[in-house]
């Protein structure tokens, strides 16, 4: 019964396979070998258009690189103030960037809006080198908080971001979760809403260790080889990200991971609902966030489950919002228990 | 017939079979798990004392990352002219040392000696700050020339660093390769000649992605897991480098395969020099740079044979040196017959 | 009618004739002069301990590089979300922590308290190197909201920080102002109230072009030779800061100049209150923040008045915030005439 | 007899004249105000056409600034190993780029070929991370060894970086001393030959504290407002900068202070040859490097005299290279003096 995180698994079998698939045998270093050119490749089908994809080692490189292919001196990136690059990579982002602010907007259910957006954007007038400069804007899907921005709320941040001349970008370090609920192409959920580049994740929902920055525009990536070296993000045996991402994406099994989770996460949240709990926000990807009493939740980790608490507003004294994380891996059987538990 | 780069290899049947063993289950991300507790145990084995070891996807970060420890603003790093942290890293060591210089010293067979090494440091004395000030001097271990370091060479550059209060780090991209050529035990050729902090590669002999920083007194590794995640090089599922590890460590297979490597190594150098040609460098570990007239050149590559030409001194207009490299994965077969063309 | 900045005004006859007197004749460069030293040690006579003053050329300047001399990888410091820091300096203290994160605290009347800065820290704890790590906390005396922190209020701060077991930081941008307020000596202001270092600001009160940095203990000091000279803020001549300080610091020159600014100040508080303004904080320091109608401003500005509208809380829809700055060169006579337009 | 720097004078009587004469009355903060628009607009004047102007506190922060505005990932910078951004900054042009690398190339007189410029670019061709990309040329004017570049070898050098797509900086510390030296428009010694920005210094020929970097080509210096501040060199006060160059400018005044300081450097050269001394390079600027006995040296230092000792090559056991500078400030009885003591 462990929902600590979907970064609690090891590597699903078509990944592990691919791996030992391409284990043997010589191929150039440093992404010129064929694996990484057919994978590659296999991105811009996914994609439906030509993309510049450029493999990295973990969410959070992924992430602040990609920031930086838009650093501007004094820049600031705006994103939730729950979001991960906020409060989860120690700073990274700021440093890939050269010192770039993160500012952090305010916004129900992990979700930033556009007007909270454009209001914080007018802080940072063109021109006026004291308060800096915008330079990019950053949404987690799905969100910090388990939602999952639909299409038009996309389309709605990055026509606010473009309109003052800077990109959105996505941290999908749960993209496949994301695209499995809104059932919608990757290519709905991205580019053609105004995404301007991607964090690709893949190892919370399948790989070993593997994430991917894509880029819509390969005009945009032009520096990027030199920031991802730059960074020592450059991979010799890049075959070995490129296998994985070939075991996770061929056959669909990378979205049939994430509709395994995110069921189970809807199971879960259903069962919460009807045992009489309250979640802190809707179900949508592969997190639930019910708030229960302290003696559920010391009952539940009694008999073994394994999950954190999570901030959340409107707790009560003698309650906690506690953060359910369900992966590829996640035991169907290991959720009716959690469930039967909780009901208690 | 392909000597271009051990980085060419993809991962070793043990190190591929740890990683299939491992990859089922659910653990502690960011290296909680007792995967990397077990295997960050055996490197203090290996080392014969304690030591702080962090794992990082690649070499360049290992090398950047351990020179960012003792970052001083202003520092200079001293190092061979030719070494990787010099002339193939993308300028990362200067990125993570917030603007560090790396200062290139010239030397026989890729090694530095005390007296280039103490004159160059003596151009920034201490309370100076317009020469900035010394901050690490690092050696490859073995050198981008394919010699090896004895442990008295170390023991005199230690000395020299330890003198003006900065540590001595040691690349050890190849340390395998360096380990079996000297029949030393690894403390031998570390710590007790010196060495402060260790580029542990594993990636070229037998990884797919896996390098460690090893710090022989932990005091100096207290900032290390916020410099790691900083660049984001903290993986999340720390299994898979730990699982890597294990496969590599266990029964002595690394320094199997860096004996098989080194000694198709000293086949291939014997073999050119019985059949009349020179060397630029001695082979002490995995590589060999003879010394080859272009017609000997375009007839080893017309017969498949892979190299790259590399830079050397006293090379006349009709010859070029070329780099041959080795690895765990080199068919004695392709040796023989690269021999049998060669002599021709 | 000038109230747009006190930086609007130039040099104050002490300081200009200082500049004259010491501009001819020979001496050594970089701070190795008899001005600079005679004004250092004066710098040990005021703080009545002795101190490590470093002279730079601007405030930002003197925020960021003290906040750099306690970097952390990772590191968070901890401000009002007002503060100059925050918001005035395009990042900068991000920039020279190598990407330090700025964590804005929301606080009545400018000021941080004890409470939100400990709760704040609670959420970057030791040995977690995924929320960074706190690295100082920064206050500014006076405020941006033209207020001034009590000694004990300072205490409480410093105690928070230390009980971290990181620095308290001053932005005293406007330190005279403040001192004149309290009625204190420098150093009950200072490290007798836990401060660690300051931004001994001069430009504002007096100076063309002169802040100093104070370390309270000079241990904490020995990369500032460094950090300064990389960021090309060593002054080749400097003479020049030393002088200017040489004109500013004798005779209590900086207090009664910042005494003529706070007089005038609270002069026009108390006259646009019995104008029957509100104002939106209290006067303390240099600065006026009334709630003005919007005709009032038309007015006032219709008849020469210089001043910038300011952000603050419970404005309605016919009036805005104001701010109103004086100096050392702020004429009382349009101080009458200002309040004599403005009760219209 | 004080030769040690050109920065150890203080300011000359035009430029502490102007300051007085600003010193009074309110004005627009940071650039903002008549003052610096006029001296921006000449120049203009003094480049014929239209140039971007930025004033900085020190020379470090005017190149290392300027080199930042054309920093790329992983960058390197080409200028004479023995150049003022190689060895006398603390690394400020590596860290304001991010960590660019300086490589230093050899050359006669201090000054760089385009042969060697060549060359050394061609280690880092376009499109491999590994070896870093070229990102900008740099050469000093005067250069370190008092020489001076002429027009076409100016234009040379621009030619062989323009060809990697780069620019060419000039570090004009000594500006006026070369612009005097040459004869030649200010135009002709800069664009005109190739320069795309120049470091035009002012402090070490009769300026407190006045560096401007000039942008030939607007376009390159949008981000510069950025950069500037977000390295806290945007001096709030900004008046104080313009005037030292109202005055400094006014009247040819700076060519007379350099012509002054080149014709004593001229007569100390052919005192010191004429007494029977070498000299390690031509005289052309304000330095002059007499080879002399050790026990010259005594006799003057003993007289008085103060000088520093300077690396050359071909120094025999007993005697040493110096370096003798003059300046505005320099009186020619002390160079008479000093050349009666010299000859012995």
């Amino acid at each position: 019964m462990i929902f600590s995180s979907d970064n609690w698994a090891g590597a699903s079998a078509p990944v592990s396979e691919a791996l030992t698939r391409h284990a043997s045998g010589l191929a150039p270093a440093y992404g010129n070998d064929p694996v990484t050119e057919a994978v590659s490749r296999r991105f811009s089908e996914i994609f439906e258009r030509d993309v510049a994809v450029f493999f990295v080692a973990t969410g959070t490189a992924a992430n602040a690189l990609a920031l930086s292919a838009y650093a501007r001196p004094g820049g600031v990136v705006f994103s939730h103030s729950g979001a991960h690059i906020q409060v989860d990579e120690c700073g990274a982002p700021e440093f890939f960037t050269g010192g770039g602010k993160l500012r952090g907007l305010a916004g129900a259910n992990g979700k930033i809006t556009p007007e909270a957006l454009s209001a914080a954007m007018a802080d940072h007038p063109d021109g006026n080198p004291m308060h800096g400069q915008v330079s990019a804007v950053s949404i987690s899907q799905a969100t910090e908080c388990g939602t999952v921005y639909r299409s038009g709320e996309i389309r709605a941040l990055a026509d606010a971001a473009h309109g003052r001349g800077i990109p959105l970008h996505m941290d999908g370090a749960r993209f496949a979760n994301a695209v499995s609920f809104l059932g919608l192409t990757p290519a709905e959920v991205t580019w053609k809403a105004g995404v301007d580049v991607l964090s690709f994740g893949a190892t919370k929902n399948g790989c070993w260790c593997a994430e991917a920055v894509v880029f819509f525009n390969s005009d945009n990536a032009l520096q990027f080889p030199y920031l991802r070296k730059r960074a020592g993000h450059l991979l010799s045996k890049s075959r070995f990200a490129a296998a994985q991402f070939d075991g996770y994406l061929a056959g669909g099994h990378w979205l049939a991971n994430a509709a395994h989770a995110n069921g189970l996460a809807q199971t879960i949240g259903e069962g919460l609902v009807a045992a009489g709990y309250r979640l802190a926000w809707p179900v949508e990807a592969n997190e639930v966030f019910p708030v229960l009493p302290h003696s559920v939740i010391a009952r539940l980790r009694a008999a073994g489950a394994m999950f954190y608490e999570w901030p959340a507003d409107n707790i009560g004294s003698d309650e906690s919002a506690v953060r359910l994380v369900t992966s590829f891996a996640t035991d169907p059987a290991d959720v009716a228990r959690f469930l039967e538990l909780a009901a208690g």
